[in-house]
């Protein structure tokens, strides 16, 4: 999406979107002086790198202090090198700018809060490649004259295609979670047959190979095609997508993420990567599916598929005709505002869908992606997620041969608990349950962390990402194969309806469970751990089991394969804890509330909750999958207590891998005491400004050379005195206007000037572009052209959000959340541009708790 | 509240809250004038009145347009007499400045969108009465120097204490929810039992004329002593205070909303008036009771009681010590912004105690008050509600003598639906259900809407309204006697296991369905119409009950006592439900799907969705409160289609009830089509501004004159060259300052000049007086005092928000509700002071949508 980036920017570095190699990544000759620059300035001031202080007042660390800013007719901004915005700022190059604003070495006060540079690891950088979403209305004459045109019944129209969309939504979804329930079943079911033909014929012949390289090769062969399907074909089809959506409901735009061809090699290749095998689920990549067909079908196009449903000017065909109709739906809804809101509603459809948790997928949605809570958009995504469940019923119930009985709620389904019951002296137990996911959880992040960071530095090439794939494939198919071996746990027949039982070294009549946990679907195992009766596994069979789990899971999550991360944690979970209740058993044989299901279940919530972290969504999720309310807070107890005790160490996966792609991602707070971090530090200024009517010359030599999305627009008819020590001003705020908006009017050429009148445009011309409006290197303007004039006015917005230069970063930060922010201007008193402030420049400043030291870090931007 | 107002503000004219006398109120000669003015112009543009017309251009219609109105350099404000705002706006006086922008005849262009008036019915005012919450942090000087002498360590220990207050607020809501259940199961039972002897003895003996008696007598007393505490004692304590706390949560002060009195006479009057018999329910006032204790608790003092834990200065006694260790808890919360987080998490916590529904409480909460989601907040009101729900859990097992067996979820337990399930073809009946829900719900409405405004008209005095709340109980009774009389519905004993079975005309061995339906609480009547077998009532029965239900329920919602909604509008929907499907038995006797307490239940949810419109949160609570997940698509589509129906006609009945108390409520979202209505006029100018260096007479005479709660700070030093046409700016805007800081700085003398050193105050100060600072009548200065000067520089919030004069309805809107501001200041373009926008500046532009007719009303501001 970066295509449209020139390198030359005077003003802002970005960079191109790439292998993203490793840090320090190959910078110009500008941001090397800046590094040297900053690395003389932490020498000259003593900065030490120690986050073990994060509440005293000690001295010699490197700090920012303004501690009478604000008194009156005094302002005097004071800049601190620390606070350079590597790469992204202009301090090297406008030296003398920054040098005059330089603070004198006693003017730096030491106080807290502290800002320390970390050494760098692959988390602590944002990246210039991503793009942020806009969510406010440019509400410029185009806007108002359309709005005035179309009259309330308008609305009521909008209104109603928004549900017929939201229909569709939940119907797309849950038919596409079902191919892919039915593609698994049928392939997994030709796998297993063969292979228990061939396992059962030569335990008698001992040719015990034979099945052993069937099974192997086949999980190899399914994981590589997978494998290829997402390294050659859409690398960002790989993991659960979570991570992704959970970016783009926060604003983010990651490239190809919402893509129909991510869609289609996300869907085959999760159904081929559970075939062959690997410890992951299905559930997150139909949480990511259900968020691309809820974009795809809002938008009513696919450029891909070069399909678009819009009014056309040719009343000549059937093609007008269907396109009219369609259009009356689908056209109003391309902005990214109404996007969002959309792809919130795909992500809780196919939560849904995954889990039949039509509540846990709204509260999902919102937990991940809310800035703020519209009743109508929740209703309409509640909407969404019921239609999913209700035709993933229907169509399972079909397949399943009792047609209409609406029984299958979900992909997932963990069974009934009905006869749960608990008393309150159990909570105790759930609480230290908490403690062991929570370590667990905490444990996995951490290594996965590890082996990410070792994946992005050494397996970074296609082929090689392809062999890891196909490697843990087969090593997880040889544990299978060797624990199946090793482990005997032979049970008897006919206590368990087990689909796909082995004999392996049982005696007749009877089953390894064992090789029954892992000759079947993960999700099937999940189920047996729950309600298998007590007695079905001996201690050592879980043990080993799960064991073996967590480690194959953890290696998994990450490699170019779309795979899911709820099962495994679940599966993990439900092990440990059903050895828990296994040893309580044995240890008071008569205690009658153990029951070893249950604990099982709370095992699964406290692995899954100490690796993800999330929390009421979660909580609902599996109250729903599990069908039983009044087992809630058993689950939330361990939920709660996995998510403090795993907090304690590190962040969720999820957090973890959005840090490790470097995306510029707000939290939901601002980062606490920052009150005293002004607008004048953490913009990037001086902005780049264009002229009211401005040289459609000097437009496009800026464009070219500046890769910067918004622009402010300025008048300079204002003689103000220039106060001693100011920021200069750039001229008036009058506006802003997009670079997207810019390259219509160019490329539509609304120019004025010599007796030119401008070409008339409409509200339409703009939207057509959306989402991917040409480079700027593709529009072609004569010489004459060049000396014509473009006139903003109408196209601007003319009252954009701004803030003074002395606004706090928690109300910027509460501005860029709950508005929705792409870019704020930043103004003197006088209400001159002095800046820009991007997401970027508020992402940086990241506040990190971590064993009980918190400290707000600045974090620098790459490309 | 306002017991500061003065009434002769030059600049903004509000009102005492009174009476509230009917409309139109009495009004000073200067607001009669504007009324005057207004009807000219109405007159003379040709007005009509005629909602019709909503979406077409016709001519004629008294309208706004501002084609033009971001044209550079042509920017002309018009002003509409249309847009007065009725006694708050300063046009009357201020004559000549807003003849000076009287726009020409000819300047009117017609376009849409249409602001219509009103003939002004009760709903359609807004009241000056209600003072806003403020959600914005001050960030002065005292504020940064307090967040930097704490350190992060702080942070971590407030945290801490929001987790603890939580705890506190489930624990001690569900403790006030168990004694009402066990107060009124108590007082019930001897109730029953003494009518039941007498009922018993004397249908042998034919004294039919003593029980009888007994019950009516006992009915209104103990509905009149309830409404007596009520209308004598704390008149906020009437209803299920549901419109109350939506309003709290949305940003609107309602009086002694949150005092621990209102809580006393709440729980008092709650369980008084069920016993007393009247068709209310106990669990609309637990959500309130919840939000009572919560901003009790989290303030950590009682201005009723006299109570205060915060570190005091006399470190002498044992108090001291309590205080010192308890205001490490609770002095942090004291700020509008942290009392609504903990005033949500307090009515999810009434919720999850009255319904055992945690994750509809949660919903509650969020869809009544949120403006923006937040995870961590999320997360605490959800741990406050299972808290809630765990704890009334173990207090009632206790009670019913099974101790900590965790089965009693709620209060109102609707019984286990285990069996129940459903197949795709009965979605069309349920849709059918919801469309009759709707209807009903609509119907009640508009009825209860007209029985509200005969009583505001009507029954306003204390006594009357005593004496109505009396005389619905006796009517309630003897409606009940007379059915129980007159329909005979005889019934096997021990089908049911009914508490009190009346025998009345029944054989031996038999009792009365229909006395049974009367003769108990109505949550058990609810129980019984879902779960009893088919057969156990009539159709008339069920038909006859529902029908006085219904009635007997829209007549009693709004007496002066505290009730639910939620209860009788289950019971009535549970009767009509019952009676489809025993309708539907009848007429196909082989149908094996019929269960006649599923439909109930469909009916049930129907019902209350169609009167109180609530959606997700809704569905939530009712698939929680019967505890069965698989059953949510039914409840939703009845909810969903119950609502569209009733939205068609009007409101649900809490937003009716809000319109009715004249609250300047925010919606969720702007109202549409109103992106050509700017800043500048929806503003009140000129604002009534302060310097940032003031004489303190001055700022005295200000605010005795003038009951403004913000103030813009200026500096009037900039010279700039005033435009022909413009609003003529007020001063460089330098910050803001709020009426109760300005009369602590008075309070504590912190007057500067003569050689006088301002006295020291920090944010303490401020804190102590939240959130009832003295009026300004109270504070004395003397003569040479009022010779000093007041420096706001570091007391005033240094970086407000401000808009643009151009800015549209919608963003400021979106700032409003996105930022929970109280006031928004304008600017022009020079960053001049030239009007203050308030919410109740917003609230006046109201969206209607009526019968599919939607249209923009601006609607008055009364005192």
């Amino acid at each position: 999406m970066m295509d449209e980036v020139d390198e030359n920017c005077p003003l802002l570095r970005h960079g191109r979107q790439g292998a993203t190699p490793p840090s320090p990544p190959p910078t110009s000759e500008v941001l090397n002086a800046a590094v040297h620059q900053l690395n003389a300035v932490i020498e000259g001031f003593g900065a030490r790198d120690d986050p073990g202080h994060g509440d005293d007042n000690s001295d010699g660390e490197f700090e920012a202090s303004e501690s009478a800013l604000n008194h009156q007719h005094t302002h005097r901004p004071i800049h601190h090198v620390c606070r350079t915005n590597y790469g992204i700022n202009n301090d090297v190059e406008d030296g003398n700018l920054r040098n005059r604003f330089q603070p004198a070495a006693e003017d730096v006060v030491p106080s807290s809060p502290k800002i320390t540079i970390e050494s760098l690891p692959d988390m602590n950088q944002l990246s210039n490649a991503y793009e942020s979403l806009d969510y406010d209305d440019c509400e410029n004459d185009l806007f108002l004259e359309e709005e005035r045109r179309k009259g309330y019944r308008h609305i009521l129209k909008v209104q109603l295609a928004r549900w017929v969309i939201v229909f569709m939504i939940g119907v797309i979804t849950a038919l596409i979670a079902c191919s892919i329930d039915i593609c698994i079943d049928q392939l997994s079911a030709i796998k297993f047959r063969i292979i228990k033909y061939h396992y059962d014929r030569c335990m008698l012949i001992g040719c015990m190979s034979v099945p052993f390289f069937i099974w192997v090769s086949w999980d190899a062969l399914f994981v590589g095609f997978s494998s290829i399907l997402v390294a050659y074909g859409e690398p960002v089809a790989a993991g659960s997508g979570i991570p992704q959506i959970k970016c783009f409901l926060n604003g983010v735009k990651i490239a190809h993420v919402v893509r129909i061809k991510t869609l289609l090699f996300k869907v085959i290749g999760v159904a081929f990567s559970v075939v062959g095998g690997l410890t992951i689920g299905k559930e997150g990549p139909m949480i990511h599916s259900g968020a691309v067909v809820a974009a795809g079908i809002s938008q009513g196009r696919s450029t891909s598929m070069r399909l678009d449903f819009k009014a056309t000017e040719q009343p000549s065909s059937l093609r007008y005709l269907i396109n009219f109709f369609l259009s009356q739906i689908f056209e109003y809804f391309r902005t990214d505002q109404e996007k969002r809101d959309f792809v919130a509603a795909g992500a809780a459809a196919g939560v849904s869908a995954a889990f039949g948790a039509p509540v846990g997928g709204v509260l999902f949605s919102l937990e991940e992606g809310a800035s703020f809570w519209n009743q109508g958009q929740t209703w309409r995504t509640f909407f969404a997620s019921m239609v999913s469940t209700f035709t993933l019923n229907i169509v399972l119930s079909y397949y399943h041969g009792v047609p209409w009985q609406l029984n299958y709620n979900g992909l997932l389904n963990f069974g009934k608990f009905d006869e749960i019951s608990y008393s309150g002296f159990e909570i105790p137990v759930y609480a230290v349950m908490g403690v062991i996911g929570g370590l667990l959880g905490a444990f996995f992040n951490h290594l996965n962390y590890r082996i990410s960071v070792f994946r992005r530095r050494y397996i970074f090439r296609r082929w090689s990402q392809v062999m890891e794939s196909m490697l843990v494939a087969t090593i997880t198919t040889v544990v299978a194969f060797v624990m199946t071996y090793m482990v005997v746990d032979c049970q008897a027949l006919g206590k368990d309806p087990i689909e796909h039982p082995l004999q392996v070294f049982c005696h007749d009549g009877q089953y390894s469970s064992m090789a029954s946990l892992w000759f079947q679907a993960p999700e099937a195992s999940v189920r047996s751990l729950f309600h298998d009766p007590y007695g079905t596994y001996r201690p050592l069979t879980v043990a080993v089991f799960g064991f073996a789990y967590f480690f194959l899971a953890c290696w998994t999550y990450g490699l170019s394969v779309p795979s899911g991360l709820f099962i495994p944690s679940l599966l993990t979970g439900a092990a440990w804890g059903r050895l828990v209740g296994i040893v309580i058993k044995i240890m008071f044989p008569t205690a009658q509330w153990v029951d070893v299901g249950k604990l099982a279940l709370i095992g699964a919530a406290a692995q899954l909750g100490g690796i993800v972290r999330m929390t009421l969504s979660l909580a609902v999720i599996l109250i729903e999958a599990t069908g039983n309310i009044s087992f809630g807070l058993p689950i939330m107890i361990a939920l709660m207590v996995a998510k403090w005790i795993g907090d304690f160490f590190n962040e969720g996966l999820y957090d973890i891998h959005i840090k490790l792609m470097r995306v510029p991602l707000l939290p939901w707070e601002p980062p606490p005491m920052t009150h005293n971090i002004r607008a004048k530090e953490v913009m990037s200024h001086p902005a780049a400004t264009i002229k009211i009517i401005e040289r459609v010359g000097t437009v496009i030599d800026l464009l070219q050379t500046c890769n910067h999305d918004g622009f402010p627009v300025i008048e300079e008819d204002l003689p103000v005195a220039q106060r001693e020590g100011e920021i200069p001003g750039q001229g008036l705020l009058r506006g802003v206007i997009a670079r997207s908006q810019i390259i219509v009017l160019l490329v539509n050429k609304v120019f004025i000037g010599r007796g030119q009148t401008a070409p008339h445009v409409n509200m339409a011309t703009f939207r057509d572009t959306y989402p991917r409006y040409p480079a700027i290197s593709d529009v072609h303007v004569s010489v004459r052209e060049r000396e014509l004039f473009l006139d903003m006015s109408s196209f601007m917005n003319p009252a954009p959000y701004a803030v003074f230069d002395n606004t706090s970063m928690p109300r910027i930060f509460k501005l860029f959340r709950g508005l929705g922010l792409r870019h704020l201007v930043v103004v003197d008193k006088f209400n001159q541009v002095i800046g820009v402030i991007t997401r970027k420049d508020l992402a940086r400043y990241r506040f990190e708790s971590h064993k009980g030291n918190v400290r707000l870090m600045e974090i620098p931007i790459t490309s």
